[in-house]
């Protein structure tokens, strides 16, 4: 591990050795069969990850990249209602605002969404509703399944970012309606950066723009995705593709409802670990099921900065996440996703609480012995 | 080498181990010191590939998501002049179509563009020219200088598509008066497929568009790459970056001289065996200077098929690339780029010999010596 950290944060996540090993094969012609076979594999392995049945298909980019292919695809010219309660909702609001006439429903970082005005907003003749499912800023999880209710009473096309929780945390596209799925390699599914998947209901297909962007057209990707073997319509970013098929044969293996239980876990025994140092989650909640399962946002202690926290931490060789835009210095996060078990966890829940004893943080339980009790329940 | 086999197609192209070795790190944090300094030592050396002092951003994504860059970023709604003369100019052309008024300056796949009426178009008012540099569907390289010089003349912008030449032949963006130059980097640069590089001028910066893509938002590149550390806007591809860097180091190695004189020494191998063969290049040029030196087109002889050609030198463990479009079967295509050194161009050689010779192709010289005598100067 010398020169190597442990990256507790929201995204990126360690990756494992035999993941990062399949970057090693020699390039391949993306346009055979090998590489058609681990395209496939990948999107057969990410239905179940996403809890749908229709079609999924990757692109060499960022989740970023995924959202405004979703965005740009099928809520041009369109009125959007966009959710927003974080940094990746109000990224989303901007995204929506390239392409199409955005009505912002806007909650205070943290705080749970606005469904009422989001009724109004569908009233008032909504096509397209956005929402980011896991708001990392924040640590909190939205409500998929409420939302999705909403959009299809007024047959509104639901795009959702699944960037942080997809292949972590419970998702069920198809049950909650969502039409337009969104994950990035990065974080739950533990595959190194630089690849999004999007998963597109037929309902989204049959609205899909005339005018669409080139890079980023779905279209072309369903096309050629359609062929065998199969294939992408630009010339995809092949290590990650691979590292990406290797990352899926170890969610295949975990399976993904233990998968999703060791996420709950891991997040639960942090939270237990803030309940016994006596701080306050960010924001506080008062259903715990609104908490993130994939990263624990929590509200720094009066008189510690967060160079003082983060900076201790990161000398014990682990990198936590502070707070962003206006929440700098004002929360600190500790990320949970992807391959992360028990040891990460201890490890980095013991140098969190060694550093607040350090910044001077008075009367602090033992986080890391009520840690260790959930993980060994 | 079981179960690779030796790609010599005009990209993807095979990666030296020491540049996938590097995509075996560990994830890090995209927004520290380690990755802006692979980002910015890439930066440095794509500046000397290009011939350019202007800024240089990478993007995670295909060479297309780079041309969708230049052409969105800088195009939009503007009057295009867009030189076609094979699939990659066609593909540029297209993608102009979706944001400006293009007119499509159009000759036959393979022959010299069409200067007089690009003159033309120049003198009814175009504001942008974009052109392939080195158009590898058909072998040929466009001549970029005088393109450049009429653009200036009439001050356009010039962008030009430097996927398959920057990195293996001469590349002067900024003598040339190339305002927008990108590349990509699984052809030439020898490193994984999954980034494209964009060289901005001063000139484009001033004329860039208000209403820009989300994701291919060159403004956004800019903005993050001037920060300390280098960043990119979204998470970027980081073991791309890593594996870039170093095929930037190995490039800095060899020297770019070197480097572009050992291109030109591989394709005249080349074509010194299909001379030999007595077979014919496609299309024939009267200029030597206008072969592309990273790869070429040869007429399928008469009687041969794709499959029996292409079929034979693949069960010898070799890929070469057939005709694309209305291409396919009507020439064979043998790539020359990146790393590639006389043994995998002797072995490529003999193994399309063999497959000629079996295929009854009657009355061939000896092209592997041809070669040999080219290699051996």
């Amino acid at each position: 591990m010398e020169n190597e950290r442990l990256l507790m944060l929201p995204g990126p996540v360690p990756v494992p050795e035999r993941v990062r090993q399949a970057m090693m094969r020699q390039a391949i012609n993306h346009r055979g069969p090998e590489f058609g076979t681990a395209y496939a594999d990948c999107a057969a392995v990410l239905k179940e990850c996403f809890g749908t049945k229709n079609e999924v298909y990757i692109i060499s980019g960022s989740g970023t990249a995924g959202m405004e292919a979703a965005v740009a695809n099928f809520g041009r010219g369109k009125r959007i209602a966009s959710l927003v309660n974080g940094k990746f909702g109000e990224r989303l609001r901007d995204l929506g605002q390239r392409y199409g006439d955005v009505t912002a429903v806007e909650s205070t970082w943290g705080t749970p969404l606005d469904l009422d005005a989001l009724a109004a907003a569908l009233e008032g003749g909504v096509e397209m509703v956005t929402m980011v499912h896991n708001e990392t800023s924040a640590g909190i999880l939205n409500p998929a399944k409420d939302v999705g209710k909403l959009a299809r009473k007024h047959d509104a096309l639901f795009v959702m970012d699944g960037v942080t929780s997809v292949g972590g945390d419970e998702v069920l596209a198809d049950e909650w309606g969502v039409d337009i799925a969104i994950v990035g390699s990065q974080k739950c599914l533990a595959a190194p950066a630089g690849l999004a998947a999007v998963a597109v209901s037929d309902r989204a297909w049959e609205r899909i723009a005339e005018d669409r962007p080139y890079y980023l057209d779905l279209a072309a990707y369903r096309k050629n995705g359609k062929k065998a073997p199969m294939e992408t319509p630009y010339t995809p970013a092949v290590p990650l593709f691979l590292a990406l098929a290797e990352a899926m044969a170890i969610i295949r293996e975990e399976g993904m409802a233990a998968r999703i239980a060791r996420h709950r876990r891991m997040s639960a025994s942090v939270r237990a670990a803030v309940s016994a140092w006596g701080l306050s989650m960010f924001p506080h909640l008062d259903a715990v099921h609104a908490y993130s399962n994939t990263v624990t946002a929590v509200a720094m202690p009066e008189g510690v900065t967060d160079s003082a926290l983060r900076g201790t931490v990161k000398r014990m060789g682990i990198e936590i996440a502070g707070g962003q835009d206006h929440l700098k210095g004002k929360i600190f996060r500790i990320g949970s996703m992807g391959a992360v078990s028990a040891p990460e966890i201890l490890a980095t829940l013991a140098a969190v609480q060694h550093a607040l004893r350090k910044a001077g943080v008075a009367g602090m339980g033992d986080g890391v012995g009520a840690a260790a009790e959930v993980l060994d329940a």
